[in-house]
């Protein structure tokens, strides 16, 4: 539902972790943990239509067969891919309430910059799905209608309490960060010392959210600024 | 330096056309110009890093070899590629002064709508620019300094004629003009009935510019608004 915020390393798995099912089936999932993780680095070093699966199949030291046991195609091993990056971006960072929008967009996007290969893995993926009949197609579109639902939802709680500023509309505030954020991670991955996405992010925000009445708490300066 | 206002049809070439050269040059010409016609389109449909020669030089009606001969890579040839897009985005639109630059803007945004399959290459490629090694990063990269710049300069313009909004930096605004324009194209590509470009920029320009004095001409209303 964020833009990105992993948890930990890229080493742990979807199914296999600790706590997990033990025996032939654990064996299993730790080899589709193995392959996804793969298909992560390769996808991220050449995008999915030019990372191979002969060479995922390389990363993990197994054969193209055996790897389509796992994983049927090479869309399949691509959709495991985006899930596991949601299940890397969820956990770390806990919503708040919508009028605490500003704070958590931002503390979002500044754990981002310490993990550039997964904001480059999702820029090629995304804009890879604007393509005829790529197998992420509706997964990105899918999720960034529910990006902007969400930030819409945020940008009106905002609104109830009379912090949006006069003219602004929630459902494209909300379009507008979405497509703010993407395109600003972008030009950052390019041109790392020159642009600063938290930064441009609580400028955009700045504009269309006006501040909290002192002491009501709702909104609380960013840990660092 | 445009997000893109093609010109006229595909089907115009660099080179080739009327009033270029005669003999066997035009020839040679007018075969470059085929190839790079049918690299626009393969690389559209399946982006630069899933587009083969081979695919180039079947639509085009010759062997990968011949097709060699003009161009000696792929990369030599995704270069040509985003070099015509560059040639088609310009000339259309005459870019005013910097305080023009919400109406500049807004146009080609609305007549970007018009070629989606050009804004799709130019989102795959940019999205593909961000892995390692991709021979259109210094290409994207580049054309985004200059976005950033001009479009600075813009917001300069506009501050020295009192437009801006107080507390409104043109440098940072600037990347988010661009980012935004990048992120919300994604968007509109996916979801074209969801999301209207023209009137997302025209929201964040609302939001940096203050409305020119009634009378003084420096920003005429769109054509359509």
């Amino acid at each position: 539902m964020t833009e990105g915020a992993p948890v930990t390393t890229r080493g742990r798995g979807a199914r296999g972790g600790r706590g997990g099912p033990r025996g032939p089936y654990a064996k299993s999932a730790e080899r589709r943990s193995a392959i996804v993780e793969a298909a992560f680095e390769v996808f991220t070093a050449h995008g999915y239509q030019g990372g191979s699966l002969q060479r995922v199949a390389d990363v993990v030291g197994m054969s193209q067969t055996s790897l389509l046991h796992y994983f049927p195609s090479k869309s399949d091993l691509l959709l495991e891919v985006l899930r596991r990056r949601d299940q890397m971006s969820s956990g770390e960072f806990v919503r708040g309430a919508g009028v605490q929008l500003a704070g958590d967009v931002e503390r979002q996007a500044r754990y981002n910059e310490g993990v550039p290969g997964l904001i480059g893995l999702y820029t090629v993926l995304s804009g890879e799905a604007v393509t005829e009949g790529n197998p992420g197609r509706a997964y990105v579109t899918e999720r960034l209608a529910v990006l902007r639902r969400d930030y819409a939802a945020d940008f009106r709680a905002l609104a109830e309490v009379g912090r949006l500023r006069e003219g602004v509309d929630p459902d494209r505030a909300a379009a507008g960060l979405v497509g703010l954020w993407d395109g600003v991670q972008l030009q950052w991955l390019l041109a790392p010392d020159e642009v600063d996405v938290p930064r441009l992010l609580r400028d955009y925000l700045d504009l269309v959210i006006l501040p909290a009445a002192t002491g009501d708490g709702a909104e609380p300066a960013p840990p660092s600024a």
